[in-house]
């Protein structure tokens, strides 16, 4: 008995009547007193740290409504009626055993997505003095008060009619356009308002896709290494994937590609190793699409953080023949919290996709796409996007610098930005092997084991994310990191 | 330039400061200015009509901003920073014969979804002096100020690190307690916090559910008629689904579940016929479920929505046997802009199930998820449940009282509650033929056909909704439509 009742948890929102009144109805209805009395109003007052009085209310409560009954000296019981109902459900119970009565859902599970392998994400990553870890934003440089400002405007009276009821399965025509003017026409992609969906990110904007175009006989190919979220989405699709492999302009032409279906690529940074796809590989990757008869989906992934030149267009801005699908978000520039993704196709895939969000989860929240909308038409995005990149930047020269000095025996990528850089380790160490050591003086970093296709893929590869870290903090920790990559070559 | 100026038509949705900094924003997005100087603040005050303080302010928020600068003696002008990115332009042009060269779509989309039956929502629906539609919620009853309250709680400076970098694939804790402790706990659900799923509302819960259970030899008994998005997502996975019968106390028992693999149901008002399954109906479910190995999904559908007796307690509170799965969502009860449901079910399935929502859109935005903890622990949700019930139970009187008046001929069933009423039309009347002649009366209502799954469904089911009408219209449109039918009837 002290057991169940320890578990109300009495809060302030109703009156402890109320709250306590609902605790014993539940109990009684599960039958959890039996014949035997209920505490008295006394030991239940000290149990529940409340005046006896209320006690007392809630017990006559009960017995005004047929719950409880009391009789003289020996204190309050449930009410015999209620008791045989009970009493009938548990004999009709007795015969059964209880554990067969249950679903057997290791039988009923059509799959179990939990066994894919994923990326650990150390949550307590923030107790180490050195996360290079990635995927992390700064939240300092979370533009609270203009988000808040957007958020006042959406919220106004006047204005919340036009979010509260939702859009059936249209989106805030105000963040379309938003989008397309002020975003899109940066990545030199002109696109019509039914050219345009808005998703819950890109990882939403590439399920949308493969629930739409997967099959048995569709061949997706995927970067190798690459983004492991895809190839587990197109795997529940039962879709064949074929690792693509790559140089330092991108993905490699010609052959590999000539059976595949749809191509899906990271022009902008290569995710994971951060290689941005030459102006000319991507011309003649699109010329390639119309004469092999494939179409390449674009993750537009990281366009904003470019540190030392001016970034390529889109892939999708050179784009004549309805080849490409666009995909990008506000996850990394703004955050991952609000989820706000957007994709960009021919406008019959676009209306199909649309139907399938409708029966997926209907929309976007439109409270958030108004106030991104009013945040992105105010100004404020493309403020907080050079903001962003100059703190970035900072980091990213630390981090040029740090694996110069210190990592010397390791392969490394140039790169034109991205949060992360990536490293090839010395022959003979293995990353698992380093993650370990390092994690015991205070660094972490991440494997690139699980970014490979293939089962007996390089283990020697990890990725250094630097917007976690602080930027005073990023020197010293690659120091302590290229020591102990030494000691592991010696 | 003028003539861009003039495009701006300023109206009172937001101050004109707003307005005008949005589309100079968009102006030197499009390089508009190039390296001349922005209008004077005296000249564009008299362009816009608008005093000179207002583009005063408006440039000096640009110059913060980093859009322009201020050169003395000569004006705003746009950063050169800003011109510079704009030299990035492609003028690939290909001669190619462009139809031939783009993808087949029609050969590549793996389904086409937009060719499900839907129920044609008319969004004009505000244009008819007496729209008897379902699923619109009264904007004005939305607790405005509270929402407000919550949301700038949420955004204030110390709480924002708590959302802004999202949940990777957990639930915000606070509204997973706020949603056991004061919503589950009222419908007399008990649950563990690794039983309860956060999700964007009930359609993206059943569409969870069916991505992890439907498969091609698992049988759906669904309600007859019943919830039309139900059965296009259960058909997307083409799992076979099984009519299930009803009557005054919801789906009928034995024989036509023995073979169901899940029984998907609406105990607290039947979808769309508003019938309340009764408590034995309910117990003798859950008993048949086990000993037919079945489980049952119910959705909890408008269970606050009771206007003359206490609601009964969910199905999920009688299931000893982990048998029944749970749903529900706030999108009827508060706004379904917002998007957040819930769902409730044994943690095995609950753990499968926050995979697939990771891969499918990684979770329900986090701003929301802890604006709505908020406002429910602050018991503004208990409080604006209270508000709407008394609202809509007026209308709910008058709608009672007017069709006992004036829609005689029908077949009504009664109801305890629920935002609508399903009505049977006399013989020889269709619902489509009603529904043609009463929008012409300014009459707008739903035709029942969609709801039924077999083709030769009856015709001549009607629902009136009166969620949108407002109180003093209900009896005169119901006279007006009740006139009409009799017309038809004679």
């Amino acid at each position: 008995m002290v057991d169940f009742l320890m578990n109300i948890e009495l809060n302030n929102d109703s009156t402890y009547q109320q709250q306590i009144r609902e605790k014993l109805v539940e109990l009684i209805e599960q039958d959890s007193f039996g014949d035997k009395p209920l505490p008295s109003g006394r030991k239940m007052a000290q149990l529940l740290k409340v005046s006896r009085n209320t006690i007392v209310l809630v017990y006559e409560s009960l017995v005004d409504e047929g719950y409880l009954i009391a009789r003289k000296r020996s204190g309050f019981f449930v009410h015999p009626d209620l008791s045989l109902e009970h009493t009938l459900s548990n004999t009709v119970q007795m015969l059964h055993d209880k554990a067969s009565r249950q679903p057997n859902w290791s039988k009923r599970l059509q799959k179990t997505p939990s066994d894919l392998p994923t990326l650990n994400k150390d949550q307590n990553w923030f107790n180490y003095p050195y996360p290079f870890i990635y995927g992390h934003i700064d939240i300092n440089n979370f533009p609270v008060c203009q988000w808040r400002e957007c958020s006042r405007i959406a919220e106004s009276k006047g204005k919340l009619h036009e979010w509260v009821e939702g859009f059936i399965d249209m989106d805030d025509p105000q963040l379309i356009t938003q989008i397309r003017q002020q975003i899109l026409s940066k990545r030199g992609i002109s696109a019509k308002n039914d050219e345009v969906l808005i998703t819950l990110g890109t990882q939403n904007s590439l399920f949308l896709l493969t629930s739409l175009l997967a099959e048995k006989s569709v061949i997706f190919g995927v970067e190798n290494p690459g983004y492991a979220s895809l190839r587990q989405i197109i795997s529940l699709c039962d879709s064949p994937m074929k690792p693509l492999e790559l140089d330092n302009e991108g993905i490699i032409l010609g052959e590999q590609l000539k059976d595949c279906n749809y191509v899906c690529v990271t022009p902008s940074h290569q995710y994971p190793t951060t290689v941005t796809m030459s102006i000319d590989r991507r011309k003649a990757l699109l010329e390639q699409a119309c004469n092999d008869n494939f179409v390449v989906i674009e993750d537009d992934y990281e366009s904003e953080v470019n540190f030392i030149e001016a970034p390529i267009p889109a892939l999708k801005s050179y784009d004549q023949d309805g080849r490409v699908i666009y995909v990008g978000s506000l996850s990394k520039s703004l955050s991952p919290g609000i989820r706000i993704g957007y994709l960009v196709a021919d406008k019959k895939v676009v209306k199909e996709l649309r139907t399938l969000r409708n029966l997926h989860y209907r929309h976007p929240p439109s409270n958030n796409q108004r106030i991104t909308a009013l945040f992105i038409g105010q100004g404020y995005y493309d403020s907080h996007i050079r903001r962003m990149r100059r703190t970035y930047e900072a980091k990213w020269i630390e981090m040029q610098l740090g694996i110069d000095l210190y990592l010397k025996n390791c392969k490394i990528h140039s790169t034109s930005g991205s949060f992360c850089f990536w490293i090839g380790l010395p022959n003979g160490i293995t990353s698992k092997e380093l993650l370990n050591v390092a994690a015991e003086h205070g660094i972490l970093i991440e494997s690139g084991d699980i970014l490979f296709m293939q089962p007996d893929a390089p283990k020697n590869y990890i990725r250094l994310g630097f917007s976690a870290i602080q930027t005073d903090k990023i020197l010293k920790g690659l120091k302590i990191l290229g020591k102990l990559i030494d000691d592991l070559y010696q």
